[in-house]
C-alpha cells in the first residue's frame, strides 16, 4: 500500500482540478450516466459500495480532509470507473458543479449543535441555495443521520425552502424500508441499537434556466 | 352530575346543529377572537385546559361518539364561554367552518396502521383537502402523537400537499420545546417513557378568494 502523501499526489480517483470540471462530469466519465454526490464522503465506505452495486451511476465523493480522505483511496478497489473523490470545503460545490446532479447524500453529517454555528449545517438556507445551482432536474437530497436535532432542523428547513419528501424514517433499522448501503457511523450506531433517521427530499424545478 | 343522556341533550357546550353556525362561529361566540378546533378531542381534557388557560381563543372540540364526548361534557367546569363541543364525523368538518378558523389541533388521532385505511388518517390528502376550506387566512395544523408511522405520514403527506413546518419536535418531553398542555393519551405515554411527536406545519394563502 501507497503512502498517504504519494496516495494524494498519484491516486486516479483524486481530482486535482476539480473547478476544471464543472458542467462537465459526463464528459469526465465518458458516459451520460446520472451523477451522484456524497457531501462528507469520510473514508468512503458508502460511496466505494455504492459505486460497486451500481456501476450504471457516477459517484462523486467530497471531503474536507487530506487525513480523511486519504483512507477512502486507500480503500477503494483498482479499476473502479464510476466514482472519483475531490478533496475541498463544501461551501466551494457550486464552483464544481453546475445543473448536472441528480441526487446529493448528507450522510451523518457534523450537527453543529450549537444554535449560533446553524448555518455551517449541510441543510441550512445557505448550503440549500448552493445545492440549488448543482441539479440537473429536480432537486433530491438525500439525508441520514442519528442526530435528532439536526434532522428535525433539516426537516423544517427543507420544507421552508421549498422542498417536499417522499420518504421520512425515524428508525430505519426498524422498519419496512430496506436501508442499503451502510456508512461506517451508521454501522456503529446501529451496534449500539440507535436509531438512524433517514429523509428524501425533493424540490421540483419552476422556470430554470437551462445551460446559461 | 348529570346522567349521560340528559347531559347530551341539555349541555349548552354541545351544539345540535353546527352546520348553521357555518362561517358565522364568531357570532356564536359574541366576539372576534381567533378560532382553534380540535378533531378527535376524546375526553376533553387538552381542550378544557387550553380554553381555561387561553380564555382569548375560542376552542371548538369535534368528537365522533356519544360515549366520549359526554366525558368531556363531565368535565367542563361552568360558564367557560370560549369553549364548545361537536358530536360529528371528521369527514363532515368542511360543512361546519368556512373561512373562519385559525389553527386545527390532531392529538393522538387513529393511526389507521394499514395500509389499505391510509385515507383515513387526519392528514391523508382527503382531509387536508377538507381543511383547505376552513382557514381564515394560512393554514395551521398542530398535531401531536406517539405513533412514529404516523408522524412519518403526516410529515411526507403535509409536505406533498404544499404544507413547511414551523417546529417538528422527535420528543417533546426531552426537549427545549415548552410542552404545553397535555392530553390524556399524553400523560400516559410520558409516564411509560414513549416519545411524543410534534409538529407544526404551514401552508400559505395563495390566490385566495375570499368570502365567497
Amino acid at each position: 500500500m501507497k503512502n498517504k502523501e504519494s496516495l494524494m499526489k498519484s491516486s486516479s480517483y483524486l481530482i486535482e482540478n476539480p473547478k476544471d470540471y464543472c458542467n462537465k462530469w459526463q464528459e469526465y466519465f465518458h458516459n451520460d450516466h446520472p451523477i451522484h454526490v456524497e457531501v462528507g464522503c469520510g473514508k468512503g465506505k458508502f460511496l466505494i459500495e455504492m459505486a460497486l452495486t451500481y456501476p450504471e451511476i457516477n459517484f462523486i465523493g467530497i471531503e474536507q480532509y487530506d487525513s480523511v480522505i486519504v483512507r477512502a483511496l486507500q480503500k477503494v478497489p483498482e479499476k473502479v470507473e464510476n466514482l472519483c473523490f475531490i478533496r475541498m470545503n463544501a461551501l466551494e460545490i457550486d464552483e464544481v458543479f453546475y445543473q448536472e446532479v441528480d441526487t446529493l447524500y448528507l450522510n451523518f453529517s457534523d450537527p453543529w449543535p450549537k444554535r449560533s454555528q446553524r448555518n455551517r449545517r449541510l441543510t441550512s438556507p445557505i448550503f440549500l441555495h448552493k445545492y440549488d445551482k448543482l441539479f440537473k432536474q429536480d432537486a433530491h437530497i438525500i439525508q441520514k443521520t442519528d442526530n435528532r436535532n439536526l434532522f428535525e432542523y433539516s426537516l423544517v428547513s427543507l420544507s421552508q425552502y421549498g422542498y417536499f419528501f417522499n420518504q421520512v424514517c425515524l428508525d430505519l433499522h426498524h422498519s419496512d424500508i430496506t436501508p442499503g448501503v451502510m456508512t461506517e457511523y451508521e454501522e456503529r450506531f446501529v451496534q449500539l441499537g440507535q436509531p438512524i433517521y433517514r429523509l428524501e427530499a425533493v424540490k421540483k424545478v419552476t422556470n430554470k434556466v437551462k445551460n446559461l
